[in-house]
Protein backbone atom coordinates (compact mmCIF):
# COMPACT_ATOMS: atom_id res chain seq x y z
CA UNK A 1 0.00 0.00 0.00
CA UNK A 2 1.89 3.45 -1.46
CA UNK A 3 -0.56 6.09 -1.94
CA UNK A 4 -4.11 7.21 -0.79
CA UNK A 5 -5.51 5.39 -3.20
CA UNK A 6 -6.78 1.85 -2.56
CA UNK A 7 -5.94 -0.39 -5.57
CA UNK A 8 -9.05 -2.73 -6.67
CA UNK A 9 -8.15 -6.14 -7.19
CA UNK A 10 -9.52 -8.64 -9.53
CA UNK A 11 -10.26 -12.11 -9.99
CA UNK A 12 -10.27 -13.62 -12.65
CA UNK A 13 -10.91 -17.48 -13.56
CA UNK A 14 -9.11 -19.84 -12.80
CA UNK A 15 -10.20 -19.11 -8.95
CA UNK A 16 -7.29 -17.84 -7.05
CA UNK A 17 -5.74 -16.01 -10.39
CA UNK A 18 -5.41 -12.52 -9.24
CA UNK A 19 -5.02 -9.11 -11.56
CA UNK A 20 -4.78 -5.45 -10.67
CA UNK A 21 -7.24 -3.13 -11.96
CA UNK A 22 -6.57 0.01 -13.37
CA UNK A 23 -9.37 1.45 -11.26
CA UNK A 24 -8.93 2.88 -7.71
CA UNK A 25 -10.91 4.33 -5.29
CA UNK A 26 -10.29 6.72 -2.75
CA UNK A 27 -8.69 5.25 0.53
CA UNK A 28 -10.40 7.58 3.00
CA UNK A 29 -13.72 6.50 1.70
CA UNK A 30 -13.36 2.67 2.69
CA UNK A 31 -14.63 0.83 5.28
CA UNK A 32 -11.98 -1.45 6.30
CA UNK A 33 -12.09 -5.30 7.62
CA UNK A 34 -9.63 -6.76 10.06
CA UNK A 35 -7.35 -8.38 7.49
CA UNK A 36 -7.27 -11.65 9.18
CA UNK A 37 -10.16 -14.39 10.34
CA UNK A 38 -7.74 -15.96 12.98
CA UNK A 39 -9.05 -19.27 14.50
CA UNK A 40 -6.90 -18.28 17.21
CA UNK A 41 -4.97 -15.08 18.45
CA UNK A 42 -1.70 -15.60 20.19
CA UNK A 43 0.48 -12.86 21.75
CA UNK A 44 3.96 -12.99 22.66
CA UNK A 45 4.68 -11.17 26.62
CA UNK A 46 8.08 -9.47 26.89
CA UNK A 47 9.67 -9.32 23.65
CA UNK A 48 12.11 -6.04 23.15
CA UNK A 49 15.07 -5.43 24.89
CA UNK A 50 14.04 -2.16 24.98
CA UNK A 51 11.26 -3.05 27.26
CA UNK A 52 12.82 -5.47 29.90
CA UNK A 53 15.67 -2.97 30.50
CA UNK A 54 12.99 -0.50 31.05
CA UNK A 55 11.48 -3.06 33.14
CA UNK A 56 14.78 -3.66 35.05
CA UNK A 57 13.59 -7.24 34.10
CA UNK A 58 15.90 -10.10 33.03
CA UNK A 59 15.23 -11.15 29.31
CA UNK A 60 12.95 -14.39 29.48
CA UNK A 61 14.58 -17.82 28.31
CA UNK A 62 11.99 -18.56 26.32
CA UNK A 63 8.79 -16.55 25.12
CA UNK A 64 5.68 -16.23 27.16
CA UNK A 65 2.30 -16.78 25.38
CA UNK A 66 -1.16 -15.78 25.51
CA UNK A 67 -4.09 -15.89 23.64
CA UNK A 68 -6.84 -13.67 22.73
CA UNK A 69 -10.47 -14.52 22.34
CA UNK A 70 -11.31 -13.76 17.63
CA UNK A 71 -14.50 -12.09 19.69
CA UNK A 72 -11.47 -9.11 20.70
CA UNK A 73 -11.21 -8.50 16.96
CA UNK A 74 -11.71 -4.91 15.38
CA UNK A 75 -10.19 -3.31 12.45
CA UNK A 76 -8.26 0.01 11.52
CA UNK A 77 -10.65 3.44 12.49
CA UNK A 78 -13.17 0.80 14.70
CA UNK A 79 -13.76 1.94 18.16
CA UNK A 80 -12.25 0.89 21.30
CA UNK A 81 -14.80 0.39 24.02
CA UNK A 82 -13.75 1.05 27.61
CA UNK A 83 -15.46 -1.45 29.90
CA UNK A 84 -17.50 0.09 32.54
CA UNK A 85 -15.25 -0.83 35.86
CA UNK A 86 -11.39 -1.19 34.03
CA UNK A 87 -9.27 1.61 35.73
CA UNK A 88 -6.24 1.84 33.80
CA UNK A 89 -6.84 0.61 29.76
CA UNK A 90 -3.41 0.35 28.12
CA UNK A 91 -1.81 0.79 24.27
CA UNK A 92 0.58 -1.65 23.19
CA UNK A 93 1.70 -1.06 19.76
CA UNK A 94 2.96 -4.61 18.07
CA UNK A 95 4.03 -6.10 15.11
CA UNK A 96 1.98 -9.24 14.29
CA UNK A 97 2.13 -11.80 11.89
CA UNK A 98 -0.35 -13.20 9.36
CA UNK A 99 -0.48 -16.72 8.53
CA UNK A 100 -1.00 -18.03 5.19
CA UNK A 101 -0.67 -22.12 5.31
CA UNK A 102 -1.37 -24.86 7.84
CA UNK A 103 2.01 -25.07 10.28
CA UNK A 104 2.87 -27.87 12.95
CA UNK A 105 6.51 -28.45 13.76
CA UNK A 106 7.43 -25.62 11.10
CA UNK A 107 11.60 -24.62 11.95
CA UNK A 108 12.72 -20.92 11.99
CA UNK A 109 14.21 -21.22 8.54
CA UNK A 110 11.06 -22.72 7.11
CA UNK A 111 8.68 -19.67 8.59
CA UNK A 112 8.73 -17.70 5.67
CA UNK A 113 7.03 -20.04 3.44
CA UNK A 114 3.93 -20.03 5.89
CA UNK A 115 3.95 -16.45 6.52
CA UNK A 116 0.74 -14.57 4.49
CA UNK A 117 2.29 -11.22 5.61
CA UNK A 118 2.32 -8.41 8.19
CA UNK A 119 -0.01 -6.00 10.12
CA UNK A 120 0.00 -3.16 12.93
CA UNK A 121 -1.88 -5.15 16.27
CA UNK A 122 -2.56 -3.28 19.31
CA UNK A 123 -2.83 -5.39 22.55
CA UNK A 124 -5.16 -3.08 24.36
CA UNK A 125 -4.84 -4.42 28.00
CA UNK A 126 -6.88 -3.53 31.09
CA UNK A 127 -3.97 -2.89 33.43
CA UNK A 128 -5.51 -3.01 36.74
CA UNK A 129 -7.31 -6.26 35.63
CA UNK A 130 -3.65 -7.75 34.46
CA UNK A 131 -2.32 -7.46 38.01
CA UNK A 132 -5.39 -8.30 39.96
CA UNK A 133 -6.02 -11.96 38.03
CA UNK A 134 -2.28 -12.49 37.82
CA UNK A 135 -3.46 -14.79 34.89
CA UNK A 136 -3.58 -12.01 31.65
CA UNK A 137 -6.95 -13.32 29.54
CA UNK A 138 -9.39 -11.72 30.94
CA UNK A 139 -7.70 -8.23 30.78
CA UNK A 140 -6.87 -8.42 27.34
CA UNK A 141 -10.05 -10.41 25.96
CA UNK A 142 -12.65 -7.68 25.81
CA UNK A 143 -14.74 -6.94 23.13
CA UNK A 144 -12.84 -4.56 20.75
CA UNK A 145 -9.01 -5.00 22.53
CA UNK A 146 -7.96 -6.59 19.67
CA UNK A 147 -7.49 -3.65 17.04
CA UNK A 148 -5.47 -5.04 13.81
CA UNK A 149 -4.67 -3.31 10.74
CA UNK A 150 -4.90 -1.56 8.35
CA UNK A 151 -4.13 -4.50 5.88
CA UNK A 152 -1.58 -7.01 5.63
CA UNK A 153 1.80 -6.12 3.81
CA UNK A 154 2.79 -9.40 1.90
CA UNK A 155 6.18 -8.08 0.85
CA UNK A 156 8.11 -7.33 3.86
CA UNK A 157 11.36 -8.10 5.72
CA UNK A 158 10.46 -7.87 9.35
CA UNK A 159 13.81 -7.67 10.93
CA UNK A 160 14.72 -4.29 10.85
CA UNK A 161 11.06 -2.08 11.07
CA UNK A 162 10.56 0.97 13.11
CA UNK A 163 7.53 1.00 15.39
CA UNK A 164 5.64 3.62 16.74
CA UNK A 165 3.07 4.62 18.87
CA UNK A 166 0.83 8.08 19.06
CA UNK A 167 -1.52 8.81 21.73
CA UNK A 168 -3.14 11.90 20.12
CA UNK A 169 -0.92 12.17 17.99
CA UNK A 170 2.05 12.43 20.44
CA UNK A 171 4.73 10.23 19.95
CA UNK A 172 5.04 7.75 22.93
CA UNK A 173 6.57 4.40 21.77
CA UNK A 174 9.45 4.47 18.98
CA UNK A 175 11.48 1.37 18.92
CA UNK A 176 13.04 -1.12 15.74
CA UNK A 177 11.82 -4.64 15.72
CA UNK A 178 15.76 -5.79 15.26
CA UNK A 179 15.16 -5.50 19.45
CA UNK A 180 13.14 -7.94 19.58
CA UNK A 181 14.28 -10.91 22.18
CA UNK A 182 12.73 -14.21 19.65
CA UNK A 183 12.54 -12.63 16.25
CA UNK A 184 10.00 -13.96 13.98
CA UNK A 185 11.36 -17.00 12.27
CA UNK A 186 12.08 -18.35 16.09
CA UNK A 187 8.87 -17.11 17.62
CA UNK A 188 6.31 -18.74 14.70
CA UNK A 189 8.75 -22.17 14.69
CA UNK A 190 7.97 -21.83 18.83
CA UNK A 191 4.54 -21.64 18.79
CA UNK A 192 3.84 -24.34 15.76
CA UNK A 193 5.55 -26.44 18.08
CA UNK A 194 2.47 -25.85 20.70
CA UNK A 195 -0.36 -25.40 18.29
CA UNK A 196 -1.29 -26.55 14.94
CA UNK A 197 -1.18 -22.82 13.19
CA UNK A 198 -3.87 -22.28 10.70
CA UNK A 199 -4.62 -19.99 7.75
CA UNK A 200 -5.54 -16.39 8.91
CA UNK A 201 -3.86 -17.24 11.89
CA UNK A 202 -2.61 -14.53 14.43
CA UNK A 203 0.72 -14.15 16.04
CA UNK A 204 1.82 -10.67 17.66
CA UNK A 205 5.10 -10.32 18.75
CA UNK A 206 5.41 -7.76 21.70
CA UNK A 207 5.43 -4.76 22.15
CA UNK A 208 8.14 -2.17 23.34
CA UNK A 209 8.63 0.63 25.70
CA UNK A 210 6.54 3.79 26.70
CA UNK A 211 3.10 2.12 27.20
CA UNK A 212 0.96 3.94 28.57
CA UNK A 213 -3.00 4.41 29.53
CA UNK A 214 -6.05 6.00 27.59
CA UNK A 215 -8.54 7.24 27.95
CA UNK A 216 -12.48 8.01 25.91
CA UNK A 217 -12.22 10.01 23.26
CA UNK A 218 -8.41 9.17 22.69
CA UNK A 219 -6.76 8.41 19.44
CA UNK A 220 -4.39 6.09 19.14
CA UNK A 221 -2.04 5.26 16.29
CA UNK A 222 0.23 2.12 15.66
CA UNK A 223 2.47 2.40 12.66
CA UNK A 224 4.70 -0.07 11.37
CA UNK A 225 8.03 1.30 8.56
CA UNK A 226 6.64 -0.51 5.53
CA UNK A 227 2.90 -1.29 6.99
CA UNK A 228 1.26 2.27 7.78
CA UNK A 229 -0.96 2.73 10.65
CA UNK A 230 -3.87 1.44 12.48
CA UNK A 231 -5.80 4.22 13.93
CA UNK A 232 -8.77 3.26 16.49
CA UNK A 233 -10.29 5.77 18.87
CA UNK A 234 -11.53 4.82 22.45
CA UNK A 235 -15.26 5.20 22.84
CA UNK B 1 -28.19 -40.53 25.77
CA UNK B 2 -29.21 -43.41 27.76
CA UNK B 3 -28.55 -46.61 25.97
CA UNK B 4 -25.42 -48.53 24.18
CA UNK B 5 -27.49 -47.91 21.06
CA UNK B 6 -27.27 -43.95 19.06
CA UNK B 7 -30.70 -42.90 18.13
CA UNK B 8 -30.36 -41.35 14.59
CA UNK B 9 -31.93 -38.02 14.18
CA UNK B 10 -33.60 -37.08 10.97
CA UNK B 11 -33.83 -33.74 9.88
CA UNK B 12 -37.10 -33.40 8.23
CA UNK B 13 -37.82 -30.05 5.67
CA UNK B 14 -38.15 -27.40 7.12
CA UNK B 15 -34.40 -26.70 8.23
CA UNK B 16 -34.38 -27.38 11.71
CA UNK B 17 -37.43 -29.58 12.32
CA UNK B 18 -35.55 -32.43 13.61
CA UNK B 19 -36.93 -36.08 14.62
CA UNK B 20 -36.17 -39.03 15.94
CA UNK B 21 -35.98 -42.20 13.79
CA UNK B 22 -36.70 -45.56 14.42
CA UNK B 23 -32.76 -46.65 13.50
CA UNK B 24 -30.36 -47.38 15.79
CA UNK B 25 -26.81 -48.00 15.24
CA UNK B 26 -24.57 -49.79 18.00
CA UNK B 27 -22.84 -47.16 20.09
CA UNK B 28 -19.33 -48.74 19.86
CA UNK B 29 -19.68 -48.74 16.00
CA UNK B 30 -19.22 -44.96 15.88
CA UNK B 31 -16.57 -42.82 15.41
CA UNK B 32 -17.03 -39.59 17.87
CA UNK B 33 -16.31 -35.70 16.80
CA UNK B 34 -16.40 -32.90 19.43
CA UNK B 35 -19.66 -31.74 20.29
CA UNK B 36 -19.08 -28.54 19.52
CA UNK B 37 -17.05 -26.10 17.33
CA UNK B 38 -16.06 -23.53 19.10
CA UNK B 39 -14.63 -19.84 17.89
CA UNK B 40 -13.24 -20.15 21.42
CA UNK B 41 -12.48 -22.06 24.44
CA UNK B 42 -12.94 -20.60 27.65
CA UNK B 43 -11.87 -22.23 31.01
CA UNK B 44 -12.43 -21.17 34.69
CA UNK B 45 -9.33 -21.21 37.27
CA UNK B 46 -10.19 -22.56 40.85
CA UNK B 47 -13.80 -23.36 41.44
CA UNK B 48 -14.44 -26.00 43.58
CA UNK B 49 -14.40 -25.40 47.34
CA UNK B 50 -13.03 -28.81 48.16
CA UNK B 51 -10.43 -28.12 45.80
CA UNK B 52 -9.66 -25.18 47.10
CA UNK B 53 -9.72 -26.27 50.88
CA UNK B 54 -7.12 -28.74 49.49
CA UNK B 55 -4.63 -26.36 48.53
CA UNK B 56 -5.28 -24.09 51.59
CA UNK B 57 -6.11 -21.44 49.05
CA UNK B 58 -8.93 -18.75 50.26
CA UNK B 59 -11.72 -18.97 47.43
CA UNK B 60 -11.32 -16.24 45.02
CA UNK B 61 -13.08 -13.11 44.88
CA UNK B 62 -14.17 -13.26 40.91
CA UNK B 63 -13.31 -16.16 38.62
CA UNK B 64 -9.22 -16.31 37.01
CA UNK B 65 -10.69 -17.18 33.35
CA UNK B 66 -7.81 -18.60 30.55
CA UNK B 67 -8.05 -19.67 26.89
CA UNK B 68 -7.65 -22.77 24.92
CA UNK B 69 -7.28 -22.43 21.21
CA UNK B 70 -9.46 -24.69 19.34
CA UNK B 71 -6.50 -26.46 17.92
CA UNK B 72 -6.62 -28.73 20.96
CA UNK B 73 -9.89 -29.72 20.91
CA UNK B 74 -10.26 -33.71 19.93
CA UNK B 75 -13.37 -35.35 20.57
CA UNK B 76 -14.08 -38.81 23.01
CA UNK B 77 -11.87 -41.91 22.27
CA UNK B 78 -9.04 -39.79 20.46
CA UNK B 79 -5.57 -40.07 21.60
CA UNK B 80 -3.60 -37.12 24.04
CA UNK B 81 -0.46 -36.90 22.80
CA UNK B 82 2.37 -36.54 25.16
CA UNK B 83 4.66 -33.67 23.89
CA UNK B 84 8.42 -34.02 23.92
CA UNK B 85 9.59 -32.50 26.83
CA UNK B 86 6.85 -32.25 28.77
CA UNK B 87 7.42 -33.61 32.11
CA UNK B 88 4.54 -33.62 33.83
CA UNK B 89 1.06 -34.49 32.44
CA UNK B 90 -2.55 -34.08 34.45
CA UNK B 91 -5.64 -34.48 33.95
CA UNK B 92 -8.24 -32.29 35.08
CA UNK B 93 -12.08 -33.60 34.77
CA UNK B 94 -14.28 -30.55 34.11
CA UNK B 95 -18.10 -29.93 33.50
CA UNK B 96 -18.02 -27.91 29.98
CA UNK B 97 -21.03 -26.13 29.11
CA UNK B 98 -22.12 -25.55 25.24
CA UNK B 99 -23.32 -21.93 24.03
CA UNK B 100 -26.18 -22.26 22.18
CA UNK B 101 -26.96 -18.61 20.58
CA UNK B 102 -24.95 -15.08 20.49
CA UNK B 103 -24.84 -14.10 24.13
CA UNK B 104 -23.46 -10.69 25.40
CA UNK B 105 -23.76 -8.62 28.83
CA UNK B 106 -26.33 -11.48 29.85
CA UNK B 107 -27.76 -11.49 33.80
CA UNK B 108 -27.48 -14.89 35.68
CA UNK B 109 -31.10 -15.41 35.60
CA UNK B 110 -31.26 -15.01 31.49
CA UNK B 111 -28.18 -17.60 31.10
CA UNK B 112 -30.46 -20.81 30.68
CA UNK B 113 -31.95 -19.63 27.53
CA UNK B 114 -28.13 -18.98 25.80
CA UNK B 115 -26.78 -22.84 26.92
CA UNK B 116 -27.48 -25.44 24.01
CA UNK B 117 -26.29 -28.52 26.59
CA UNK B 118 -23.38 -29.86 28.80
CA UNK B 119 -20.25 -32.20 28.27
CA UNK B 120 -17.26 -33.70 29.84
CA UNK B 121 -14.11 -31.89 29.58
CA UNK B 122 -10.56 -32.75 30.80
CA UNK B 123 -8.55 -29.62 30.94
CA UNK B 124 -5.36 -31.23 30.45
CA UNK B 125 -2.11 -29.50 31.23
CA UNK B 126 1.69 -29.71 31.10
CA UNK B 127 2.30 -29.09 34.94
CA UNK B 128 6.08 -28.24 34.89
CA UNK B 129 5.64 -25.72 32.01
CA UNK B 130 2.25 -23.95 33.83
CA UNK B 131 4.83 -23.59 36.48
CA UNK B 132 7.67 -22.35 34.31
CA UNK B 133 5.58 -19.84 32.43
CA UNK B 134 3.61 -18.65 35.16
CA UNK B 135 1.21 -17.80 32.34
CA UNK B 136 -1.17 -20.77 31.79
CA UNK B 137 -1.73 -20.57 28.19
CA UNK B 138 1.54 -22.66 26.81
CA UNK B 139 1.24 -25.73 29.43
CA UNK B 140 -2.67 -25.70 28.52
CA UNK B 141 -2.85 -25.24 24.42
CA UNK B 142 -0.76 -28.12 23.25
CA UNK B 143 -2.61 -29.96 20.25
CA UNK B 144 -5.22 -32.74 21.66
CA UNK B 145 -4.72 -31.00 25.48
CA UNK B 146 -8.42 -30.69 24.92
CA UNK B 147 -10.57 -33.43 25.19
CA UNK B 148 -14.44 -32.86 25.27
CA UNK B 149 -17.50 -35.27 24.79
CA UNK B 150 -18.94 -37.40 24.73
CA UNK B 151 -21.95 -35.81 23.26
CA UNK B 152 -23.65 -32.80 24.05
CA UNK B 153 -26.58 -33.48 26.57
CA UNK B 154 -29.21 -30.98 25.98
CA UNK B 155 -31.85 -31.74 28.80
CA UNK B 156 -29.59 -31.22 32.56
CA UNK B 157 -29.75 -29.39 35.50
CA UNK B 158 -25.70 -28.65 36.22
CA UNK B 159 -26.09 -27.44 39.98
CA UNK B 160 -25.43 -30.87 41.78
CA UNK B 161 -23.98 -33.45 39.56
CA UNK B 162 -21.70 -36.36 40.78
CA UNK B 163 -18.33 -35.82 38.43
CA UNK B 164 -15.78 -38.53 38.70
CA UNK B 165 -12.12 -39.20 37.16
CA UNK B 166 -10.98 -42.76 36.68
CA UNK B 167 -7.34 -42.78 35.67
CA UNK B 168 -6.54 -46.65 34.35
CA UNK B 169 -10.01 -47.42 35.87
CA UNK B 170 -8.77 -45.88 39.87
CA UNK B 171 -11.06 -43.31 41.08
CA UNK B 172 -8.76 -40.11 41.04
CA UNK B 173 -11.83 -37.02 41.36
CA UNK B 174 -14.79 -37.35 43.56
CA UNK B 175 -17.14 -34.35 43.61
CA UNK B 176 -20.25 -32.74 43.23
CA UNK B 177 -21.04 -29.64 41.38
CA UNK B 178 -22.88 -27.95 44.12
CA UNK B 179 -19.17 -27.51 45.29
CA UNK B 180 -18.88 -24.83 42.62
CA UNK B 181 -17.66 -21.15 43.93
CA UNK B 182 -19.05 -20.13 40.83
CA UNK B 183 -22.24 -21.60 39.38
CA UNK B 184 -22.86 -21.90 35.74
CA UNK B 185 -25.30 -19.12 35.71
CA UNK B 186 -22.94 -17.02 37.57
CA UNK B 187 -19.94 -18.13 35.48
CA UNK B 188 -21.87 -17.51 31.99
CA UNK B 189 -22.93 -14.18 32.81
CA UNK B 190 -19.77 -13.57 34.43
CA UNK B 191 -18.01 -14.01 30.82
CA UNK B 192 -20.69 -12.43 28.79
CA UNK B 193 -19.77 -9.48 30.09
CA UNK B 194 -16.31 -9.88 28.61
CA UNK B 195 -16.36 -11.06 25.39
CA UNK B 196 -19.03 -11.88 23.22
CA UNK B 197 -19.90 -15.52 23.02
CA UNK B 198 -21.49 -17.58 20.07
CA UNK B 199 -22.81 -20.84 19.26
CA UNK B 200 -20.69 -23.14 20.30
CA UNK B 201 -18.51 -21.60 22.10
CA UNK B 202 -17.21 -23.97 25.10
CA UNK B 203 -17.21 -22.55 28.91
CA UNK B 204 -15.61 -24.86 31.60
CA UNK B 205 -15.86 -24.88 35.26
CA UNK B 206 -13.15 -25.86 36.86
CA UNK B 207 -11.85 -29.03 38.16
CA UNK B 208 -12.40 -30.80 41.68
CA UNK B 209 -9.41 -31.48 44.04
CA UNK B 210 -7.64 -35.24 43.15
CA UNK B 211 -5.65 -33.59 39.83
CA UNK B 212 -2.57 -36.19 38.91
CA UNK B 213 -0.51 -37.13 36.39
CA UNK B 214 -0.65 -39.15 33.16
CA UNK B 215 1.67 -41.20 31.41
CA UNK B 216 1.89 -42.45 28.06
CA UNK B 217 -0.52 -45.49 27.58
CA UNK B 218 -2.65 -44.08 30.70
CA UNK B 219 -6.32 -44.00 29.96
CA UNK B 220 -8.12 -41.43 31.46
CA UNK B 221 -11.60 -41.06 32.04
CA UNK B 222 -14.11 -37.98 33.04
CA UNK B 223 -17.72 -39.51 34.42
CA UNK B 224 -20.46 -36.68 34.72
CA UNK B 225 -23.87 -37.58 36.25
CA UNK B 226 -26.32 -37.41 33.58
CA UNK B 227 -23.91 -37.05 31.15
CA UNK B 228 -21.54 -40.32 30.45
CA UNK B 229 -17.73 -40.98 30.32
CA UNK B 230 -15.19 -38.72 27.71
CA UNK B 231 -12.25 -41.77 27.27
CA UNK B 232 -9.16 -40.76 26.22
CA UNK B 233 -5.65 -42.35 26.48
CA UNK B 234 -2.26 -40.93 26.38
CA UNK B 235 -0.33 -41.46 23.59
Amino acid sequence: MISDDLIIFLKKPPYGKIELSSNTIPLNSVKYLAPATPTKIILCGLNYIDHALELKMKPPQEPVIFLKPPSALIANQQNILHPAGVKRLDYEAELAVVIRKKAKNIKPREVNKFILGYTCLNDVTARDIQKKDGQWTRAKSFDTFCPVGPWCETSLDPSDLRIRSYLNGKLMQDSRTNNFIFPVDFLVSFISKIMTLYPGDVISTGTPKGVSKMKPKDRIEINIQGIGSLVNNVL
